[in-house]
């Protein structure tokens, strides 16, 4: 048994890696942290692993979790991940970094972005998406977990980037995600009253998902530049994006379908649904899947329409790391993330 | 008092047009059909009216609705629209219609989108939009009022596209709806269970709604092309659509918001909102109010966002309606429509 | 034009205070105060009120707040309403209070459940059920308004318990509320997560509210004994009581619901439904009225059912506090309070 | 691998049923019958199981699925499940029925409760709920499997009847459903703006559940009456049950815990939680557990509080039938089962 860490383990995010981890058949949670929870049993925070994972949260040293770890999950906030993680490195262990400070290969487009200046520009990590960057995960000691924007994003664009067929430099990606996305803190834009019954834009033409979207994308094509809005809806758990392009030349939708099913032919955690499908939610909560969809195409305007769809806290976050560190420890990359969808 | 009749009395537009309708000081309600609830009290298919509208239901022919109303909104579908209108007009009564029936000037346009032949070419409407045709509104004897995401997506890009700063053939309208925009019938894709904890494109680049947003948008600017794909998120009333728009060349956000401010000074249901701020759902629940907001510019990738919302029924159906009818009988044109919105 | 005054009016009942406030056509708010929210603009933090109450929250004394206004609503916690609150009435300026301190007749039963002292017991108050207490409270000074689930609670329970045909020590209250009851700070228990896709129990047993409705249908019919759990139920506004009754003696429905339509014949703002008949949240929603129906036996185990609804932030809150004041100042009762439900 | 046919597979029972068993490792999906679906997809109307479950429909006629299959999920509607399970047993298939058909010890109640005349009284059928038949369901051909309802009622009482402190003819068992609980049929009811910001009482003392609840409570202590008031609220899944019991003379919070963490203690799917704990849905959803929680005392009103909540389509329903199916078949009784709610 791997003898796995989480820092950060009382998040959405922390929880929902306990959750994999408890039912997957080659780790063993050895370390759960959480500062604020210390001493508190895991169930009385994520009460679906009561009775389920029989252990508290411990308020350890980085140092003390990575001696008796052979594998580390860091969920913890960008800035935090970048002082912890070159402890953890140095200690031998290998990681999945869950926050944005080591996604970018342009250190200067993170300190843009982020506003602050990185600590540690010298340590690389390979960014987490494993149908664009598998070979290199299997080989890494740090992976960068994608966002989970960037996540139904890119794997929904890449394709058509790939087959040359939209123009790179006006890609709108409008994104609905769900509060849990927010995270777990009591905020006013987080209480029921205001995120039920709304739609929200927020950090229009400024997320810091954004250029994380366009670095992965530009290998494809040229210069990719997305107009990325995201919105809260008032759902938990999913996020959907709906991709607008403008195709350079006239396609058929069939061409395009096929393009993305040749593209992901062996993956095992993306669906390829039929022209006309639009992903639905219900197809991935809780399950590691991200669904694309829809393919329309609209001649007279000449718009392609894609949309594509995952769980942000297991696609977009604790599954995709859970998928990277299966590829890391050379174990069966779909181990342990074998749930179901649950619909509705 | 003026005589007032619903057509087509028994679905969400209806129900919210009584619900003003009750409330108008000048109208009093003459008749409201239903065929499936003829004799039907009308507080059982609309609970809220219980005891505020005491009325029954009628299932009277469209010659007995005009021989006693002096005035007639048709809340029924599209085709049904097209057979019942002729007659009111040539009784002599004003009508607003609330299908899609005479909204465009096209009838060729019209012909594609709604798959239908039109049985009445030679009949005018003037397109109800008071913000673009207050004028012609008050000498109209018959408006066709504009659809939920049109009025939105009109509002949102008026401004901009008269100050010729975005590119009028690139525009991405993506617009979320409540599901009461679906309608009243129960159906599989409006059943709870499907909708609630989801977000569903759909009719993606194919809605019927956007050739009616170019047909008013391109009077300020060419020849506007809009990719605009809705989607049904689980909420009761509302519509937000965000509008992605390339900018011709650099501008200031408060020099963007300025067209706005100039543009709708005047307007007493269009509300402007400060650069950064979004609209909220809440802000317009059971309001005429449609606010307009965001206007952030992405210099980098010469972007500018501007987020539109409305309530569906009200400014987006019902409460324009009856707003058109008061310009059309000389009333005040705010009369009746004075409920502030419902936060949270 | 009246002067009111709110003190406490940024939490959702101050909010719903300054809606209602704004559409009545006889007051004029002098002062909203908010130590938190001081100097912002009201739209703001009630974004419905944006370009319709143009004001800013003040900090404004108690002192100050007496002084110009002619009639003051206190929508502070209790504790604090209790030294607020003789002050105002000091200056001569009348109250209604929507705390908890000045609903009990009997001080000890105040001090027992809110675990705190009194600092004026030898302040009196009228609670402010008009449909109970309507001529004393014409003739307050203070009057008490309401908690939300007793306004349901009562209403729902009273013709029986005058009627003398349910057990009065075997009540069970069930009831299921929005969470805007819980308030508007962010907690835990009111992140959107949390409260979403859940049902929850909360002080089972231990409520607050269950002497409040104890003390005021023990005047119908001897010691009246409730067994009270509140839920919240991830809706924004609305409660639903579902009342358990034990019969006395056999009866008939229409004969119980009879009671109930002669209790309530003269009441302005309680509906009585037909049997059967259920209340519904969108027939309340934004409006005054308390519906009241059901009124389902079962013989073969002597139950009767009735349940009982009304918006906890009007009729359960800021609607009935109005309706108070109207009554205090010799207004028409039901003046401003003519919003009418939004159903959907 | 044992064969498993599921007839009636298209609704929601059917689909969670589908979804458990294509995690299950020691069956097989032999038939997924649906008149309605015939030679669809399933992932078509089960989106969930998209890639998956690689099965279509078919509408085979019971005499084929009962020749090969070995054991039949029979997640029919009641009258159809009584045609349809004499042709299984006959045949030599062991069966757990998912309807109201076979529940029954008395079929007269059944007649009165369906309003329908039996065709098979003769055919007797174990009440399949484990913790109170485990040894009878394991020899059983045929089991009846629980109602959603009854299961959280009655898994929420048996401990405290057990110990004989709460009276049985005065229980009160107030349940709240998420609307999946509703069937997948599009309905008024179930439309998402008629259900949504909605709880809505139906069957008021007169649900078929009811009597289901009496006739295995009444094993436990006496002659047990409940007044059950079910209600829909606005989640996909979860029931809630708030259970009302009037104590026999005083109990400590502590020792009536204790009777139930006796009473459970081998049990592996239901969790008793702590006093002041109330189960959360987000704790079981998706899972087969049953959580038990609350035991507050009221002692001046004499009352205890249960709170018992599970999933309505896995403990309340098909989870509870693949239990069963394991005990029939003699697996181990937790296999397939282990599913982790989703929280958030």
């Amino acid at each position: 048994m791997v003898k796995v860490g989480v820092i950060g383990a009382s998040g959405y995010t922390g929880g929902e890696l306990l959750r994999i981890l408890a039912g997957h058949p080659d780790v063993e949670v050895a370390h759960a942290t959480s500062r604020r929870y210390s001493k508190t049993r895991i169930g009385k925070v994520h009460p679906n692993l009561e009775g389920v994972l029989d252990l508290e949260f411990e308020d350890s040293t980085v140092a003390d979790v990575a001696r008796d770890s052979d594998f580390v999950f860091t969920a913890t906030p960008h800035k935090t991940s970048m002082k912890i993680v070159p402890t953890l490195l140095n200690a031998g262990v290998k990681v999945v970094d869950l926050s944005g400070d080591f996604r970018f290969k342009d250190v200067s487009t993170y300190e843009r972005y982020y506003d602050l200046k990185h600590d540690h520009p010298e340590i690389k990590a390979v960014y987490g998406l494993p149908e664009l960057h598998r070979s290199e995960i299997k080989k890494a000691s740090l992976v960068a977990n994608p966002g989970c924007y960037p996540t139904t994003s890119i794997l929904g664009l890449a394709p058509a980037l790939k087959a040359k067929i939209v123009e790179p430099e006006r890609i709108v990606a409008d994104s609905k995600s769900g509060i849990s996305g927010a995270g777990a803190s009591p905020k006013t834009e987080t209480h029921f009253c205001m995120a039920n019954e709304s739609v929200l834009a927020y950090n229009p033409a400024a997320h810091r998902h954004m250029p994380e979207i366009e670095q992965e994308l530009s290998s494809f094509d040229g210069n990719v530049k997305v107009s990325f809005v995201p919105h809260l809806v008032p759902v938990n758990r999913g996020i959907t994006t709906t991709l607008h392009c403008f195709l350079k030349e006239r396609a058929s939708e069939e061409s395009v379908r096929k393009f993305y099913q040749d593209f992901y032919k062996e993956e095992p955690f993306v669906r390829v649904l039929e022209v006309g499908e639009v992903p639905r939610l219900s197809s991935v909560r809780g399950s590691n899947f991200n669904d694309v969809g829809c393919f329309k195409i609209d001649d007279e305007r000449k718009r392609l329409i894609v949309v594509s769809a995952c769980d942000n806290l297991v696609k977009g976050a604790a599954g995709q790391a859970v998928q990277n560190m299966n590829l890391m420890l050379g174990l069966d990359e779909a181990c342990g993330l074998d749930t179901i969808g649950l619909h509705p």
